[in-house]
């Protein structure tokens, strides 16, 4: 329902025009040598390459985590030297050839996502002018609230007399929407309509230094289409979607500030950050992240990865993913808006904070390094160089026997968790350095553990084998070894993937994922005792469920 | 003076001409409709629009100061509101009406600056897509870069036994060079070649609070092409250009950090400012101004308008034209660069900082403002309502009888000098409201004072009546009357404009400019005594010459 309403407003701006300045530039060919589509197939293109394409290789196709995909390009050095190339060089078959097989440079086989046909016409269409997708102005965000509680109508206490602490807030991808799961009865009491492939859910949390009150209880999502919803777990769960509003045509991740005055949302297109009223949701301020990159570039679809709120200051990192830039927003005074631009590496995705909240760890993962920003003083801290594409998802912090405290991270493009030590002022001469790698059977997508648990537990969803993308690594704290390797499920098409502890961390909750988009009720929450590693349930009727957000846990930063 | 020709206002009155209210038209939707040029006309129109109309209209032609001149726009408003304008509605013949007259919006007329066969074309130019200039990438900066004297082997004391800190440095447009003037024995010293149409120069100033050696000893210029040049005052004449690099492609504005240590630049295309090293010239930093206006907009075209150096912080304040933002970037750390983004109102032009540096005060001409910034605490201080487009140029500070410390600026759009306290403290019930305005005879470019002088001093440069245009007036401090009135020429093409006191402050100079691009060196310096108010002096030999800049008094920030 909500894709429909986001394709009719990604709109096309004809950038045709664009021809005529660059004079000096090769530009192929003439109009009928130019590969066409029928509107249908060039809509239909459009819509597959936005959801299957764009987060890689960008709207624009100028390329990110993937390959450039422009028509044709043509670089020049300072030094005068020129590179060409373009998907008009490379050509329908060989084009066809590589959407259908992968590359070895990290891309996907879609030849089991995508039709014959729908790879065919995907050929064509990125030799096609890239269509540029329209502005979204603060007036249209506000046009586009939607408010279905009132806050002054909001209740003064849980309705529904459950353990709210302990409840789950698990992403269903592929339908639009959060399920809400009761941690300790394991009854899914809803499922909520949300944006299009909800990225990220964040709590409004518990903040080390501005107080505010009942931290967790209300829960914001932002969808894949830029639809930000807010979500109160103390209504009955019928009414639990309080108002939502879209905040760009293409978004990624969502935060809440520390004094749960504001949300913020990040934009991939337009490329900007959204900071609005976290209480009526009424967005107030946009700040746009086209820049220049750290190699002083301009990139105009500089995406805002991700945002965190900083544990100990009143401001949000935002992660400038092209740009290499961490970005510490102030949101104190939004008139007089301070943000500090710093400087790390390309491209950065996603990370988490030390224990102390002082560092937030993010993964640079075209630089193959995790990136330390010092939130105190507002600055980097430090670059660490791991594997290939890391990718730490939620992360995980705990004690080493010989490192002190340490943080770990999970990897796209190799089966290694890298362990580094994270404790500068206890542990100056191991922070910041890899303290050991573990090897797994595959690349992962997510790494978390708990304090009161022995283990880390890792994921291998990224690997092609289905038995290890069904397995999981449970690794031991005191070893640094695999103490178990568990595979959960040996459906085909299904996958493990992301972990998610109880609020008394006694129990280990894991996605049962199907790969292929699904629209039936065929995932699972499958449910490990923390000690004994032993399965202890299953909860059925989840779509498609990916990442799940204990309340307890995320609000008071348990990681 | 005569009544009629007193104070015609040039303000906001919306142009029945420009019809940008036709309805029901269809835009042409085929290529030939279109209407073209020959690649020859085509370029030099290109030439001309950049020279002439993209001060005002912006090179995307979105419009600023001067109005949106796309071949077709459509603005949908939040309500769903429609309203489409453009110039192929406009069509050829009535385009060309207004080049060749102008409007009474403010434009113009051309008919004097170019041929008919130039409107002509320039009619179909804008009818036409307009041309995106590419961008322009650090590493290109650097290439750009020419050393002609090695720090190394800068002189370590004066090599010419002059005065030096007498000194004009005189902007000599038409021919891209700058004119160094001895102010003691009044010789011009030298014609050094710059970037294309010098706008503004900046001196190392003294700073309340880092120390430098020797300020006002390096001069930077900006030319209209980007290029920024350095001129070291203690060379021998012949040898005073030192370096230069080529920041962007059209550009502004410079300004020197209070240390010494850097020289920061800013770009009209692409939309940036550039952070060099102050010794060498070397490019070190971009960031890109692209951005969010204060309407919630996101503007391409967002252009520098002016930097300046703040006296007591470690900050450059960087005005973005589009956006209606001043920002206040921290040079202490450029790889964790702090901004405040000060939000305030359109379009920022040109500003000047109070007696004690803590406050700025600047233009926003769009919106009949001078916005206020308080460097301290880097936020907006306050917003003035004045006449119809402020332009204060160097601006003028001084004590007013009533209400204690003031300013004031002339207006582009009408014949008013207004004059505002600005002392917080010491007079809060006067601080930033109108003290009072003073009638002149047509709207003018540049105010200017000195801490000695009873008199401040007012041109007329914006008056169509060549008459007006060649007469400045002398505003009384004592009585905020006008107490002379000075025609400096009566030469046909010529006007008087732009002041500045000498080192002492016993001597007051103004240009005599010519309107129409001059290669020959037909323009003059003419010297008041500023006490007597009689013509003390006349320096021939210089081309086209507008603004010029004492050493002594720009270094000490004597305003």
């Amino acid at each position: 329902m909500s894709l429909e309403r986001k394709n009719k407003r990604f709109g096309l701006v004809p950038t045709a025009g664009l021809a005529v300045f660059l004079a000096g530039v090769a530009l192929p060919a003439l109009a009928q040598d130019v590969p066409t589509l029928s509107e249908e197939a060039f809509e239909h293109s459009k819509e597959i390459y936005f959801q299957q394409c764009a987060g890689c290789h960008g709207v624009l196709r100028k390329g990110a985590t993937g390959k450039n995909l422009e028509p044709a390009w043509k670089k020049t050095a300072a030094d005068g030297t020129v590179t060409e190339g373009g998907t008009l060089k490379l050509g329908q078959e060989r084009l066809e050839k590589i959407i259908s097989f992968g590359t070895e440079g990290g891309m996907n086989n879609f030849s089991d996502i995508m039709t014959e046909q729908e790879i065919k016409d995907m050929a064509t269409y990125i030799q096609m002018t890239p269509p540029k997708p329209p502005e979204w102005s603060l007036e249209q965000m506000k046009a586009s609230r939607k408010v279905y509680v009132d806050p002054a109508d909001y209740p003064t206490e849980p309705l529904h007399g459950r353990n709210w602490e302990n409840f789950f807030v698990v992403i269903e991808r592929d339908v639009g929407k959060v399920a809400i799961i009761d941690g300790d009865t394991k009854e899914v009491l809803v499922h909520i309509p949300t944006g299009y492939a909800v990225h990220v859910i964040k709590a409004s949390e518990h903040h080390n230094v501005e107080h505010m009150e009942n931290p967790g209880r209300f829960w914001y999502t932002m969808g894949r289409d830029g639809k930000m919803t807010k979500i109160d777990l103390w209504q009955t769960p019928d009414k639990m979607l309080v108002a939502e509003v879209d905040i760009a045509h293409d978004a990624r991740d969502v935060s809440i500030s520390g004094d749960g005055k504001y949300v913020i949302g990040g934009g991939y297109w337009p490329p900007h950050f959204v900071i609005a009223d976290a209480v009526t949701m009424e967005p107030l301020k946009v700040v746009s992240t086209r820049g220049v990159n750290v190699d002083g570039n301009y990139v105009e679809e500089a995406r805002v990865a991700a945002i965190y709120t900083t544990p100990n200051e009143p401001t949000f990192l935002v992660a400038v993913k092209e740009l290499g830039q961490m970005w510490q927003v102030d949101y104190t005074d939004l008139d007089n808006l301070r943000i500090e631009m710093i400087n790390s590496a390309k491209f950065l995705h996603d990370g988490f904070f030390d224990t102390t909240g002082r560092y937030f760890q993010i993964a640079a993962n075209a630089s193959n390094k995790m990136v330390v920003v010092d939130t105190k003083e507002r600055k980097l801290e430090a670059m660490i160089d791991v594997g290939a594409l890391p990718h730490p998802g939620p992360g995980a912090n705990w004690d080493d026997p010989n490192c002190g405290p340490v943080a770990g991270t999970t990897h796209l493009g190799e089966g290694t968790v890298t362990v580094w030590g994270n404790d500068p002022e206890g542990h100056a001469d191991q922070a910041w350095k890899v303290c050991y790698t573990v090897e797994t059977d595959g690349p992962g997508l997510f790494v978390r553990t708990h304090p009161k648990s022995k283990y880390v537990w890792a994921d291998q969803t990224k690997h092609p084998d289905p038995e290890v993308q069904q397995s999981i690594q449970v690794i031991d704290k005191a070893t640094g070894e695999i103490a178990k390797t568990i595979q959960i499920t040996d459906e085909e098409g299904s996958a493990a993937v992301h972990f998610e502890f109880n609020a008394d961390g006694t129990e280990v909750w894991v996605s049962k994922w199907n790969l292929k988009d699904s629209k039936e009720p065929n995932g699972q929450m499958v449910i490990f005792d923390a000690e004994t590693l032993e399965e202890k349930a299953r909860i059925d009727g989840l779509f498609a469920p990916t990442g799940k957000f204990n309340v307890y846990n995320r609000t008071n930063h348990v990681t």
